[in-house]
């Protein structure tokens, strides 16, 4: 039978296909509708791939037999997310659905932080013996292929206390020796996480390592489960997305941009900016601090928000480097003096390359519009100018740099040191350095 | 003998742990030299777990015969990503230390740009035939175990013409009959990547399909490679860090943080620093328009930076939340309309909210502190500052959450609506919106 004349099986694919570009569009008991269409296989892997908001939602709609079905279907690590994710009132609810071994290994891994490796891990890793031959722990995991592992592919090498030996994954049997031990093959030169490291971390020894799956274990050396990479990949996307939430200025959202309801969205953008909008609210005193100045040299006026912008700029842009920097472990805090360094020289640069420009704006534009209050002063006022972005500009970038690195020594995440913050701090701190350089160095000229 | 007697093994180990810890801080030829004293073994894996960069610096100072050793140790993909990395005049060199033909192979993957599938992917993948037999299948898989194949943990069935028919696991292949056919077996319901498809599409798709390798298929149906998790670990990270870099308002680094260059940094972000400066000097004229106004009331000058920061701040937060939407693929062009209503409520009510709190704020200060300019007019200023605030933190926010569309819409970048351009096209509208707002509404009293 050629592929083409398999009518059952290719409209149920084409099914699962349209459910799930249609899904997005269809309220809650549509996708029940939908999902009850799709054949077991299709459903079972359909619904693995649904994000644990979708699946909770879908199960709000599926009647209680249906509901126990599915949690039962879900792995252990699958479960402890989905309840994870549920409200309080219905977890229980939701565990007693499943059969003792498996609440009990759920409830192992819920006391794991989500955030933990421990929350991450499967418990459901291949085990086989040191004292094995090859071709034994070749059928040994050949036989596991029906069972709900994770992996078949790796074999985890045990003592009798759990702890962990070696790893053997099942092509190094393959191309060993029959009659090999399993103890002379396997490989010791383990990766190993610790089952309290952070996600974000995990992910990064994942990326250095370009492994497939990572044994967890406790500090004793007892194994506890495995992290494979496949949900490595959403780890990695999921923590920079929340990373780039806080680097513009809000909450981490935690859901998909559209299924945020408009309500949750405000609160989760409202707190900063009310913040922001507070501490913005300290330049109105250091620009009134500066009236007769002003009133005196309106220019002064006019350059305002072009001097503090360029401040907030350039701290934006070294804040959101070093915070993706330490997120990737390239720069960490006992680097603090290197990137001092580092920054000192790219804002002196970066400042005398805008303070150029504003020079020449100045200069230019008195030499075109001459007006009667600059006047003979256009250098001066240009060299003032100039003189004040460069300040303002270095002094952004070492705020930018630092204050990343100020925020993780006090057990802060760096990325709070958002765009806005930085940009609201150099408001503040840029307007004084531009008034007192310009009331200093225009003192008995323009002033 | 038991684990703590291989004292060979257990220096190798220490010395290749500690070579990865030490790398940061040795000069080249100290790295070369730790390099050599590595086991083959651990050499192979330390080489391959370096970055493409570094990689390319350790073999400027390794001699022709190592580099040759070295070229050849690598698979074809990595290779391919090595030459990529290579100064233009070095690549013809470092070609000509491969065999026939693993150039040949490399040079495919060279026509392919860096950031498609194409580029991302490995040639070297496992295909088995759809009538063989699923004992035959796991006997020709066990024979690749020592070939240099991406994995042999899936076979690819093609047909005469290299199309991909399906996909079979070892796994499936364990728990099928040993004389079923693996056409009968295999997996038909193919996630299959296009060639040209751009790898932060390729990593949404391992993303949602939690899968460890895909196939690379011709607009024809043909293989061409598979691309494995692995590999996306890395994708998925770099892309975030391209789009965190662009969101900050620099060009992306290309390489570790503290690895660029301070020519290179400067480089790559000054030239966003001096456009967005450039841009900010249209702020001079549109305040310099509203001089007799700020003369008259010069209240209206203090809270200029309070006023502008808001809106950039609010607009800062739209646009790094629709950015990162679109990259995940959450929200598309084709949502614009929803993305901007959803975006006219939320800024509608952040604006309310920090409006009130401007209102207040003037009212407040008023009471406390009275000052002969607005004296009894603090409520009639409070409402035309706090309505400012809605409409300054209105447009940012519309501003912020359509100019990324608008940019994908044009073939741009849509990160290129990076925080501090989205918050410098707000300071020069803003003081427009807050200015005319002062003016027509405070005529005939404070001005």
């Amino acid at each position: 039978m050629s592929e083409l004349e398999q009518p059952a099986v290719f409209d149920a694919r084409l099914s699962a296909a349209d459910l799930r570009d249609a899904w997005r569009l269809l309220d809650i008991a549509e996708r029940a509708e939908g999902f009850r269409l799709l054949d077991p296989t299709a459903g079972e892997e359909f619904f693995s791939e649904l994000s644990t908001s979708d699946q909770l939602t879908l199960f709000s709609a599926l009647s209680p037999a249906e509901q126990r079905f599915w949690m039962r279907a879900l792995a252990p690590d699958d479960c402890a997310d989905l309840l994870q994710e549920a409200p309080q009132e219905k977890r229980a609810e939701l565990l007693a659905l499943l059969d003792e071994t498996a609440r009990r290994e759920v409830r192992t891994l819920l006391a794991y932080a989500e955030d933990d490796a421990g929350g991450l891990m499967s418990t459901r890793y291949a085990r086989v013996r040191p004292d094995m031959s090859v071709d034994e722990a070749i059928l040994y995991l050949r036989k596991q292929a029906t069972a709900r592992l994770e992996t078949i592919y790796y074999g985890y090498v045990l003592d009798q206390e759990q702890r962990l030996l070696g790893v053997v994954s099942l092509r190094q049997l393959f191309q060993a020796k029959g009659h090999a031990l399993v103890r002379d093959v396997m490989h010791t030169d383990l990766v190993q996480v610790p089952e309290e490291m952070d996600q974000e971390a995990v992910g990064r020894m994942f990326a250095q390592h370009d492994l497939v799956a990572l044994p967890v274990t406790d500090a004793t050396g007892r194994m506890k489960g495995i992290v494979t990479v496949d949900d490595i990949v959403d780890v990695v996307q999921e923590e920079a997305t929340e990373d780039i939430q806080k680097i513009g200025g809000s909450e981490a959202l935690d859901a998909p941009y559209l299924e945020v309801s408009p309500l949750q969205m405000v609160k989760k953008r409202a707190g900063w900016l009310a913040i922001l909008f507070l501490g913005e609210m300290f330049t109105a005193p250091v620009v009134q601090s500066f009236e007769h100045e002003m009133k005196r040299a309106s220019v002064l006026t006019f350059l305002m928000p072009l001097i503090i912008s360029g401040g907030g700029n350039a701290g934006s842009q070294a804040s959101t480097l070093v915070i993706r920097a330490m997120a990737l472990g390239e720069a960490r805090l006992a680097d603090w003096a290197r990137v001092l360094r580092r920054e000192l020289l790219a804002g002196s640069l970066l400042g005398l390359i805008l303070g150029l420009f504003g020079m020449l704006r100045i200069i230019a534009m008195e030499s075109i519009f001459p007006t009667e209050e600059v006047g003979k002063h256009a250098v001066l006022l240009g060299a003032v100018i100039g003189a004040s972005v460069v300040g303002v500009v270095l002094w952004g970038t070492i705020t930018g740099a630092m204050l990343p690195m100020i925020l993780r020594r006090f057990g802060y995440d760096p990325a709070s040191a958002s765009a806005p913050l930085v940009a609201t701090l150099v408001d503040i701190t840029g307007l004084f350095i531009y008034f007192s350089l310009a009331t200093t160095l225009l003192a008995g000229t323009l002033l």
